[in-house]
C-alpha cells in the first residue's frame, strides 16, 4: 500500500491527500514528527534528501515534493482525465506548478509561517508577493472556471490550500470574489478531502 | 516561427536557449527592456501575468515560466527521449523542476541579484538555502550522472544555469567537486549554448 509520510497542518501534505481521495487510492499515513526532529534523521533524509514533507513511497517508488507527487499519481493512476497528453496542458499545468513552489510558497505559505508559527520572515515583500500572485489567480479565474481553463487539474489542488489558507496569514480573501468562486468549486468536488482547521 | 520573449543574462532565459538548441529548433528571440518596463506593458502582461520573462509564443500556443516551456518544447518537439512517458521519471523532473522554482530562485538566483544587481534580499536566508541545495545536489550527482539517473532531462537544465553562476552570487564551487563534473558533463553535450558572461 502506499505509504504518505506527512503531517496534519501541511497544505503541500494536504494538496497530495486530496488527490488520493478524489482518485480513490487507499494510502497509509506516516505521521513525521517535525518536533521531534523526525525529518532530519537519516531514514527520512533518504526519502526526502530535503528533509520535507511530504514523501511518499509507492513499492519501490520514492517521489519526495508535493508538485512531483501530484505529477507522479495523476500520470500513473489518473489517466487522461487527470494528467492530460496534449503538451500546452501539460505545460499549462507545469506553470502553475512553478507558482505553487515560488510565488505560493514566498507569499502566502510564508505569511501563514509567520503569523501562525512564529517564523520570521520578510513580511513587507511576502505581503506583496502575495498581493500579487491573488490578484493574477483572479484575472485567470474570471476567464475560466479552473486554473488551466475549463478542465480540474492538478494545477488548481497544487495552488489551492495555502490560497485557501491564506487568512491563517492575516490575508483578507473577502475582496477576491474570483478566487472564493474556485474555492467553493473546489470543495465541492466529488471527493474532496478537508484539512483539519481550515478556513472554510 | 517560435518566438521567445528575454533577456540575454536572464537564466531562466538561459534554460530555454539550451533546449532549444539542443533540439536544433529556429526561433525568433525578443529582447525584452526590463529598463525601459517592457515586461509591464498589456501586450507583455497578456504573454505573462507576472510580468516575466522568458515566454514563449509557438503558433496559437502562448507558455509563460521557464519550467513550464521546458516541459512544452521536451513534450512536443523532444519525444521520449527528452520527455520519458514513465510516471516515476516525469515524477522525478517535476521534483526538480520545484527545486528550481523554490531553492534555487530562494537561494543562488537571490544571492546573484543582490551581488550583480543590488537587489535587497535576506542574504543570510540565502546562504543558507543555497548551501543546502548544493550540497543536496552533490550528494544526487555523486550516485548519479545526472539529476534524475543515468538520463540527462530538463530537470538538469532548469538546474544548471543559477548553479553555474552562483559565483556571480559569491558562492565558491571549488569544494563541489560532484557539481563541477556535472557542469562540465552538461556543457560537453550536443547543442550547448552558452551565456554572455557564464562562468566557465
Amino acid at each position: 500500500m502506499i505509504k504518505l509520510y506527512e503531517i496534519a497542518l501541511s497544505g503541500n501534505c494536504h494538496k497530495v491527500r486530496m488527490l488520493l481521495s478524489m482518485l480513490g487510492i487507499p494510502y497509509e499515513s506516516v505521521a513525521v514528527n517535525l518536533a521531534a526532529g523526525e525529518h532530519l534523521e537519516p531514514d527520512f533524509l533518504a526519502l526526502s534528501p530535503f528533509g520535507e514533507v511530504p514523501a511518499l513511497v509507492d513499492g519501490d517508488v520514492v517521489v519526495r515534493d508535493s508538485n512531483a507527487i501530484l505529477v507522479y499519481l495523476a500520470s500513473r493512476y489518473g489517466g487522461e482525465q487527470w494528467w492530460p497528453q496534449a503538451p500546452v496542458l501539460q505545460a499549462r499545468i507545469a506553470s502553475w506548478l512553478s507558482t505553487a513552489a515560488n510565488e505560493i510558497a514566498a507569499g502566502p505559505n510564508s505569511l501563514r509561517l509567520h503569523h501562525k508559527w512564529g517564523r520570521e520572515i520578510d513580511v513587507v515583500r511576502a505581503e506583496k508577493v502575495s498581493a500579487k500572485t491573488l490578484r493574477i489567480l483572479d484575472a485567470q479565474l474570471s476567464n475560466s472556471q479552473w486554473l488551466i481553463g475549463d478542465r480540474f487539474s492538478i494545477a488548481d489542488l497544487a495552488i489551492y490550500p495555502y490560497v485557501a489558507l491564506a487568512p491563517e496569514g492575516r490575508v483578507d480573501l473577502a475582496s477576491h470574489k474570483p478566487i472564493l468562486r474556485w474555492i467553493a468549486d473546489l470543495r465541492g468536488l466529488p471527493g474532496y478531502a478537508g484539512m483539519p482547521g481550515m478556513w472554510s
